[in-house]
């Protein structure tokens, strides 16, 4: 049994016309456990994620909230040998990390008493203006190709293992501003998604991600502004809406920034176009 | 101009055959402000929400929380005063409560180190485990009628005012077992959504939520489980996917679980059908 996509027995009930008809069987569902990232011995954060690429996911986490700028900066990352669960079996969900000396001192202590999430970014900072005064990376103005766009949202799809099985994930993906996909990564958490993304390029030594386009397969919050800020994206191309926050601020950052975008059509809410 | 669905100038662009065309107008998008819940002076929360319903939004993330159990254990909540703007008017983003000193013994420092928003319930604790050790209302397992179920999507879309508008917010409703709608909230995160949903039941004198339905806009992760479980729901009914662990947990607890609720099916993860 897959530990991604577990199955689960499941009765698929059919409404027809007052007939109800059922249908018990396995199917699978999109596994959520608990990461629990500790960093020097304390925990700094619990997130509820899809088992997979954790050390990305630590990396993405970490420099989105302004904690490391490099993949050097993380000496060490393995999972705690102690964390069992009933059976005895290491439960990986406990992942343990060890920074240079040299980064700890600003604000990890501070994150450790606001920041709990990397489902909720900006709601462990206790204001949006200490956010915006962490971004790092001055974003790189691009002019984006509609042609290209409209085709993002299928392209993605395209490396979606996972929704195919379940349904129930989100996507995040790094693409080239001729479409080209760089690296995708699926959770149940579109956050997660993103810092999975980022923790990936960070370690790949590819950040900034000057003239990079980052793509979600969900709405456009604050939060996910705030992450494709921190990473240096051109450009975040949300499948779904986008909120008054999220084009605010992308506006501001120069973060070309569409919504709606779908085969055909797009809202271009910040940013130009080709 | 509305606070929860602003007008921003967004282009339009279609794509046809390689043929592109825009279209620039204001076009409503759904609002997203942060809110710093204060309890006796220090801040416990932010969570980004959409504006309205705040103080049902901080009754429920604190039930949620196992902080309170009723409604006369806040005695005073008001918006802060200084809180004001470049313009100088009131933000409303800051929420200040007052308890009754009796509550605010257990657990309030411990969560204030490690909670930080709504919209990541568990992430918040510790451990699952005390999570799961918070539950005060045993659940009264109820029968689910499939015909009514095929129903509440549609049930709950009729309540939501802001979605037809932006397209961008999520709904929770508290539904009874023929479908009639108690309370529907809307709201960008939907976690903020079902809080607001148990802050108005517990403001009412309606909790514990027995015999009655969490209709949720969104997937089902672990999180929503737990705040149906925590309110005392009978059942969860989610428009789309269910994650592992929420199927785990509402099996547990014996609170109906549905996935994939749409009319003519859905999937039936926990509990019976009548």
């Amino acid at each position: 049994m897959s530990r991604i996509t577990p199955s689960v027995r499941v009765t698929k009930v059919t409404v027809d016309g007052g007939r109800v008809s059922t249908d018990t069987r396995g199917d699978n569902v999109i596994a959520e456990e608990p990461l629990e990232i500790r960093v020097g011995g304390p925990t700094l954060t619990t997130t509820m994620r899809t088992p997979g690429h954790d050390i990305e996911l630590a990396h993405g986490f970490l420099h989105g909230e302004g904690l490391i700028t490099s993949a050097t900066q993380v000496t060490e990352a393995r999972y705690c040998a102690g964390a069992t669960g009933p059976d005895g079996r290491n439960t990986y969900n406990v992942l343990e990390l060890d920074l240079l000396s040299s980064v700890r001192a600003p604000g990890l202590e501070n994150i450790r008493l606001t920041t709990t999430s990397s489902a909720c970014g900006v709601c462990g900072s206790t204001s949006i203006d200490q956010i915006m005064r962490k971004s790092s990376h001055p974003i790189t103005p691009v002019a984006l190709n509609p042609e290209v766009v409209v085709t993002l949202p299928d392209r993605l799809r395209e490396h979606q293992k996972q929704f195919t099985r379940t349904g129930g994930v989100h996507a995040a993906g790094a693409f080239t501003l001729d479409g080209e996909a760089i690296v995708v990564r699926e959770d149940i958490g579109r956050h997660n998604a993103a810092d999975k993304v980022v923790g990936n390029l960070l370690m790949s030594g590819m950040l900034p991600a000057e003239e990079m386009l980052l793509v979600m397969s969900s709405r456009a919050s604050f939060e996910l502004v705030q992450k494709a800020v921190m990473a240096g994206f051109s450009g975040l191309i949300a499948v779904s809406a986008a909120s008054s926050l999220a084009v605010e601020l992308a506006r501001e950052f120069g973060l070309a920034l569409t919504g709606f975008t779908r085969p055909g059509r797009f809202n271009l809410y910040s940013g130009e176009l080709r």
